[in-house]
């Protein structure tokens, strides 16, 4: 089985690199911008494409599409008028099928870092029974988690992933921010992040919570809120009151 | 030396098992509650004593005060009156010393759950060189991370680890209430927030950053709150423009 991907940014990166691990073999590496196409296609040993979608070769059983989902729509328009019949699938969590299938591997990928994808899960939609086969095919060689799931669903999950990664880094950030001012190193938060997580592996979020929130100790919420008021941290003060009303009240 | 543990909550079980495990003598527990303190004191196969102050022996080296911020000034000030003298410590992250000194061991804890004390950073503050010494002592049998900060900066560091760890199980909480409702399983977004913490030992969160928000995704994040406001989610979804604001405007 051959596969085509269409991208380079950090999904397409990781995605190559699991691939071919996987002894998937690829054809081609298509990108908008000629140095990230050869860049990835390098550290692959294979073709590079740039730019024209017509120079994309029609023999691959699958084309995987990891573009931004701002041109998504518009990139798998021109790939179907080019591959007419392939097997054309892209990897966003938020889009709708728009062509043959979905292939979402979910995880935060960035392009410096090359993670494994054994664990990483991989949810897969397809319009007909021999196309999900293929993508379950593929799906298989790289991880051990791999679930069907229609694209109503993989809405949902993308924004509980919003949620759990790219809102949960933020928290780190403003945390980072704290401690910069301070002159204290971020490190020093690592083993509570870890063991914030690793807990999670045999507790429910609910019944993990712990904090001046969880507990309502109104003292130290008012301290913490007056705090950052007097440092000028506005924003951070707003985000900290409604994040503690969110657990105290549970209104959700 | 001996140690006597005031409390029997999730920081002192924990705290107890590492100093029992480090080979550092308990005289006893004490705690408002018999059935906790003794639930500990047999688990440490030492002393319990209950609600009694003046049954605390006056034998210890030192008394680690491990309980609510909202009753530690008033048990402080008990033990005070009855330790003539001793070095009395508490544990608190966001109080002032109050006494001689504090032993504040960073991280979450859940009396269900034993964690290794290990990398966990510990805290220290006292009033002199001497008693700094005897925590520092105590601190380094339990752990290869200790750090001697003031008041001032345990304030800040507090506020950072509500962020990270307390917010950031709230993250998850949020995320695991939406899975619920579309069925789908919280443990599937496990491999995703392992990840998410993975990272931030090698990159600084602020580059770590992914998702609509950081990419300024405006058509994903309108349909997110599109989505959270059909559902009736109207406390998610207002949480939702907010820490994406706070990414996309980094005003912090």
């Amino acid at each position: 089985m051959n596969v085509t991907l269409i991208g380079s940014g950090n999904l397409a990166t990781n995605l190559g690199h699991a691939l071919k691990n996987a002894g998937v073999g690829i054809l081609q590496i298509y990108s908008h911008t000629l140095d990230h196409a050869r860049h990835l296609a390098d550290a692959l040993g294979v073709d590079a494409v740039c730019d024209r979608i017509c120079d994309i070769n029609t023999m691959s059983d699958l084309y995987i599409v990891a573009v931004k989902d701002d041109v998504l729509t518009e990139i798998i328009q021109s790939l179907k008028n080019h591959l007419l019949g392939k097997l054309i699938v892209h990897t966003a969590g938020s889009m709708p099928m728009l062509s043959e299938g979905v292939f979402y591997p979910m995880q935060t990928f960035s392009r410096q870092r090359i993670v494994s994808f054994e664990h990483i899960p991989i949810f897969i939609e397809a319009s007909n029974e021999s196309d999900l086969q293929i993508l379950r095919k593929v799906a298989e060689q790289l991880s051990d988690s791999v679930y069907e799931l229609s694209s109503d669903d993989r809405r949902w999950l993308h924004i509980a992933a919003v949620f759990c990664c790219n809102f949960t880094n933020h928290m780190a950030t403003l945390s980072a921010h704290l401690l910069e001012k301070h002159n204290i190193p971020f490190s020093v938060m690592l083993p509570l992040m870890d063991e914030t997580v690793r807990k999670l592996h045999s507790m429910s979020p609910s019944r993990a919570q712990t904090g001046p929130a969880a507990r309502n100790d109104e003292q130290v919420m008012k301290h913490h809120v007056d705090m950052l008021c007097e440092d000028n941290e506005t924003s951070l003060s707003k985000l900290y009151q409604q994040l503690s009303q969110s657990i105290l009240t549970k209104a959700y």
